[in-house]
């Protein structure tokens, strides 16, 4: 692996970073590889104006992170100079084309980094950029968006790191560093596949569930008549799909999961907030490739099928009536 | 099987009729009875005051069924006499005590008449009044209401008629002949149960999927990606426990459903329209009991089973946010 190229903004000797789609999370981490000392750019789309005028606001339990990005960029920029790392934080939808999005600003040895949810995300990235490094990172943050270039960060901000498809590049021991002196522990790991999978264990029981439900908290969901037994038959569906796919699975993690999420308080996940909140849900990124990856292994998952089914027509019913 | 008992109503040598729940069915059903002579009385709950002054206006294809009961009662009144049959069309729904609602109506010979949806749905009457003979319809209608004792009759009105657990009596083909000579067509049943069986291989899959998909009409479930397939599933899965309960059925049904459906005008089934109006759903007649029945026979019913827990996660919902 070679170093870091040299950093796009002059007057630091840090690798530079640009962040695109620049929501909560994107923002966040920005703001904590700025004060490593990283120069640190944002594309941004619908909130530009606000950014340029007053920077990324962040409150945080670790202090202001407020900052002003080195450049402000917006969709049809140019680059100042393609930057070392890349951080992607877009969510993962249909209809948006992710490898399309970070094209402009790609240099050939840009680094691409994925802060983004749910299983399989990075194919379409590594299909499409096959020279560039692919760093794939899961969060484990609780933080919201409360205005235009506001954010307010809640709780937690560790990730989980790893080049892919698997291993540890020096690359990615390069920016844990830095994440790790912005104050956020990164936990290093050879196989983000598998950390992916073990972050689907809840996730993708849960998430649908929540939204099919119609919003509903974990407890609402565990104390259902017949609710944890369903939520163990999907648990023990995503087990087995994990395992096809070479990440076998202890067995105890659904005990565990089970008295762990009943032990929290009850909380609305972010696929429930996005749905009660008219936005589009991660249906594909959280279930919909799961069950996708289960049909190539002949895999039987009925009951996640059954989920994904319903969530689509709802999908397709509201896209009816909107036109 | 004894003639029917007196009259309950001087003036009319037909049989005496109380409708216990006269919402569009009921009050639909009762001006048929009307026609074919006989005394019709209703208990009224909340529409009293409208039938009192205006009875009950129906507007149909067969013509202005509009009609003034015999008597109209409400809670806490005392019958004039028992009816010789009384037929109850209230919907059946968890905390609806229904052997309590009929309980002051009845008489020793008081024939109990049920037009309402669903499985297993005798039982609790049975069990509650053994002595009186029951009499099971399912009704294949098009009917709403639309205002106090308003009801507009938009199609249909075929009547499937059995004697519960089994058999046609006597009861039956009087009944039957009073609704015949109103207008609407009976087809008796020596196994009624069989019958609710076969409405349930449409309604059990289709009906909670409705609601689930947010409202969806029937195209929308059956061009959604797998909506089709999922059809099939839950299908099967209804089959497979109307078979265990000693209900064989026919497994080209599937195929023709689906044809006869994707033919039809795309459309809101009745649950549908009772979820998008904020009405409470028949979820354990049309869908619980379906799989309580699959689970006495041990008759495994995945995609089944998803849908009701995740129904029942939305209706727990509901009464929590509603406290």
């Amino acid at each position: 692996m070679s170093e870091p190229t040299k950093p796009a903004t002059a007057g630091s000797d840090k690798p530079s970073v640009l962040i695109v789609g620049a929501g909560a999370i994107g923002s966040f981490y920005g703001a904590i590889l700025k004060r490593a000392g990283c120069p640190v750019s944002v594309v941004m789309r619908s909130e530009y104006d606000a950014v340029v005028a007053n920077g990324i606001q962040i409150e945080s339990e670790l202090g202001d992170l407020s900052y002003h990005p080195d450049h402000v960029y917006r969709d049809g920029d140019s680059p100042a100079a393609a930057p070392d790392y890349l951080i992607l934080c877009v969510k993962v939808l249909p209809g948006v084309d992710r490898a399309a999005l970070i094209r402009p600003w790609l240099g050939d040895k840009t680094r691409i980094v994925l802060i983004e949810n749910g299983l399989d995300i990075e194919r379409e990235i590594a299909e499409a950029y096959p020279q560039n490094p692919i760093i794939s990172c899961l969060a484990f943050i609780g933080v919201s968006r409360v205005g235009p270039g506001q954010v307010h960060h809640n709780s937690y901000g560790r990730l989980v790191m790893g080049q892919f498809p698997e291993g540890v590049g020096e690359d990615c021991q390069t920016l844990a560093g830095l994440f790790d002196d912005g104050g956020i522990k990164v936990k290093l790991t050879e196989t983000v596949v598998g950390e992916r999978w073990k972050k689907c264990l809840w996730n993708t029981p849960f998430n649908p569930l929540s939204v099919l439900a119609g919003g509903a908290d974990t407890d609402t969901i565990l104390d259902s008549e017949g609710g944890e037994d369903l939520i163990r038959a999907l648990t023990e569906e995503v087990i087995q799909v994990a395992e096809a796919d070479g990440y076998p699975m202890d067995r105890d993690i659904i005990d565990k999961q089970i008295a762990g999420t009943r032990k929290m308080t009850a909380y609305k996940n972010s696929m429930a907030l996005d749905y009660l909140n008219g936005r589009p849900i991660e249906l594909d990124a959280v279930l919909g490739n799961v069950v996708a990856i289960a049909e190539q292994h002949g895999v039987a998952v009925p009951h996640l099928n059954t989920m994904l089914v319903t969530l689509r027509m709802r999908e397709l019913l509201k896209q009816r009536e909107a036109n």
